[in-house]
């Protein structure tokens, strides 16, 4: 394994080597003096503590930054002020956005095999977004455990109804660990999302998920869960990866029943804000290069990796491009999305209301993906334009982030401008812990490595400021329909 | 750093070679019918379930066992019930356990610099062992941060009076991930012992500990508190490290109040066991070999590697020798220690019961520091037993457990036997990772590896057995006072 690793990296180097060889012979696509700016910009966002001090009061001072929680808004007009105070235009456009809140959420077993007489099992869990009460004083029920839809529909209604499914599909911490942590959480996040519809519909009173994430602290992981319309809602939660293995344990050996609460409430919708302000372009200030990130977190933890860290390099962006005079030619518009965790609303509203201005939205780019080392970017555009990107990405080797890709998907809050046309961006990113994390409480400040944090705003910057001024036009992507999510 | 490494390994696997060299040299003392008998030990360990099974029922199907609950007796209880059923003679040894039970234990700060109005941070913390509780409805206090002792000396009783003292003292990641991980955890945990003694001193309401642990999942660390008799009893927690930094980070900008509940109760004594289990030596009966571990543990987790592990091991090496049907010389003596963690309750009630047969007890082992990878043995006695210990250590190269080593310190509960100038003895393990879950809600099943499990099986029974038929007298220590904790 060691001998096939070393054979792996020898030829991951002179790919590498290749890739920089192609670089130099594209550089001369761009001015000297754009070129000169970029490494300004890179050197610039490499001493810079402007990202980590806004990432420190976003978590810090300000915390956790739920929809609809007065944290968020109170984040929105922090970021806002933020930014007028760099000298950009700046406005608050309007969001409607759902308003849930966490109540009790505790669970334990009432019967087990082997249960020492007048004991119990602490369950530790915690309720998936969105999801209904338990009544107040909670529910006691039997627990069936299966890995995935198939075993519960072999179980069927007999089995199923009256009592609490667990989904126990393993998110895949070997594949998350090789850096393809996106499709480990893409093939278990599926039952975070509709678990809960599927064991309603064969009539369960709850449905549990084992965490969508990589961690081992018993600790839970939080995120959206979806309520169609074909069957009742009943509440959903997720219990962390040991409860999940406890659960199964104690189930294969007989009987276990749990009692459950879940208090969790759906208030009344709030008006909230994107952040949306403007470093005007020289030449053409009509055109648009968004630069972003999303400024609402999940309620656990204090939304650093997810996504504080985004939030902070967009704002630095503009920051370094203020601090060293520089004059993009295309206006570029650092976004701080509002309610990306809960049905993406400050996306869909901004999309809907520049849906006439599409055509003018040169690129977007969006980091919501932590804050690990950046390798280079990623596009979703036709593969022919990374020719024109090839110059910044040679500026970008200097911090190891030299690799330029195509990527069908982007991030969510850009995704709707990608159905529009508009060609979307982002770092790629070392997300190889980033799923131990994610959404959970402890997605705090300490995880963000401040010279990593400091690479990730030297790509934005680099990225965001050679699309401003990029010599030539990119190629834009067929309009689709937007992901469901 | 990668070069220094490996010519660290390169000089490690010399002294590996030169020591297996001097085992061959001393393998020549031990008879080669004990040799074998070793051997089949060993093979045997390593293929059986045993420990695994009895791991997992005390931690999945008993659950949490502090002293004084209903889950300690049933453990102990089930023990002797299991160690009857391999023809052991088994008795409980009566042991008077303080019985402390967690309550309510939340934190949320009221005022702290650039706080959203109406919002709050959450701040995520368990209460120390033994602690007092706060008024029912909870206490309000400014929270100053301290790194040591002397920063608290210096603050005085004016800037302490009234507020809640947290003690910042960061245990060492490092060195624990090096191997130091009891030097890592001793230099911290002086604050969880004595703190709140030392704030109280200065008129302090509470009390707050940076977690003894090297976690970073926003798990707090229990463990047991000291009152000393010189101060007011004032409640103890543990934060996060997470909530450390930020309550640090906080209080160097300016006012931070917190609003603590705590509500732990200290309950009356209850009558407890130790689990005392013979099998009889052939021909020295009155011999005693004790091999160890405590059965009970903290509330947080399932107590797997504090200390399941250790007492699975320990009753493993009594069923493997009565599974290949060998006769040991000297009596082995399984042990399932009460209340190791509330005061080694069960220690000192056997030293004190079995004090006038200390000279009988050959020779005692334990295991507690979890079920890492086993490299050896180490021994609190005269160096120079150590080569009567040889040929055992060659039997265990196989696994990767060739090193013999002196120590002054041995596990808690054997250390009351120490002090009589009994032999002690415990397994050298890799501890790289054990501080990370020590005291944590995580100390669950799947932190032990099966592997790694059999190998630590396979030295308590081929140390235990060794022992019981050295050919050769071990030197006694010295007897000297117990340690104070």
């Amino acid at each position: 394994m060691k001998f096939f690793s070393r054979v792996c990296f020898i030829i991951f180097l002179l790919a590498g080597s290749a890739l920089a060889q192609r670089n130099r012979q594209a550089a001369t696509a761009y001015p000297p003096q754009l070129t000169a700016e970029l490494k300004q910009l890179e050197e610039a966002a490499l001493k810079s503590e402007y990202a980590w001090d806004q990432l420190a009061h976003l978590t810090n001072n300000i915390g956790p930054r739920p929809a609809g929680s007065a944290q968020a808004n109170h984040a929105a007009q922090y970021v806002a002020a933020e930014l007028r105070k760099l000298g950009l235009e700046v406005r608050l456009e309007k969001v409607t956005v759902p308003h849930w809140v966490r109540g009790e959420e505790t669970a334990a077993l009432t019967e087990f095999p082997g249960m020492a007489p007048g004991t119990t099992q602490k369950i530790v869990l915690t309720a998936l977004g969105g999801s209904v009460a338990t009544p107040a004083q909670g529910l006691t029920a039997e627990v069936v455990v299966v890995n995935n839809f198939d075993e519960l529909a072999a179980l069927g209604h007999d089995k199923v109804a009256g009592k609490i499914v667990l989904f126990n599909a393993k998110f895949d911490k070997q594949l998350a660990a090789m850096g393809h942590g996106g499709q480990a959480y893409g093939e278990a996040v599926i039952y975070r999302a509709i678990g809960a519809n599927a064991a309603a519909k064969l009539g369960a009173v709850a449905a549990l998920i084992r965490s969508v994430g990589g961690t081992d602290y018993r600790l839970p992981h939080t995120g959206m869960m979806q309520y169609l319309s074909d069957a009742p809602q009943i509440p959903g939660a997720a219990v962390t990866a040991e409860d999940a293995d406890l659960l199964a344990y104690l189930v294969r050996q007989g009987s276990v029943r749990m009692h459950l609460t879940l208090t969790p409430q759906m208030l009344a919708d709030v008006d909230s804000y994107n952040v949306v302000a403007d470093l005007k372009g020289s030449e053409q200030p009509d055109q648009v290069v968004i630069v972003s990130g999303h400024l609402d977190s999940w309620d656990l933890g204090t939304g650093a990796i997810d996504d504080g860290a985004g939030v902070a390099v967009a704002m630095q962006a503009a920051q370094l491009i203020k601090q060293l005079g520089l004059k993009p030619r295309r206006t570029i518009r650092v976004i701080a999305w509002m309610n990306e965790e809960f049905g993406v609303s400050g996306g869909h509203a901004y999309a809907a209301a520049h849906k006439d201005e599409a055509g003018k939205h040169f690129a977007a780019i969006e980091s919501d993906l932590g804050a690990g080392h950046p390798a280079g970017i990623s596009m979703a555009a036709p593969p022919a334009s990374l020719q024109l990107l090839r110059p910044a990405a040679q500026v970008l080797q200097a911090i190891g982030a030299p690799i330029l890709q195509t990527t069908e998907f982007t991030e969510t809050d850009i995704d709707p401008l990608l159905s529009l046309g508009v060609p979307c961006f982002g770092p790629i990113q070392d997300d190889r812990f980033y799923f131990n994390y994610h959404h959970t409480a402890a997605d705090t400040l300490d995880k963000v490595v401040p010279r990593e944090l400091q690479e990730n705003a030297a790509v934005m910057a680099v990225l965001a400021y050679a699309l401003s001024n990029l010599p030539g036009e990119l190629q834009r992507p067929a309009p689709k329909p937007p992901r469901a999510f």
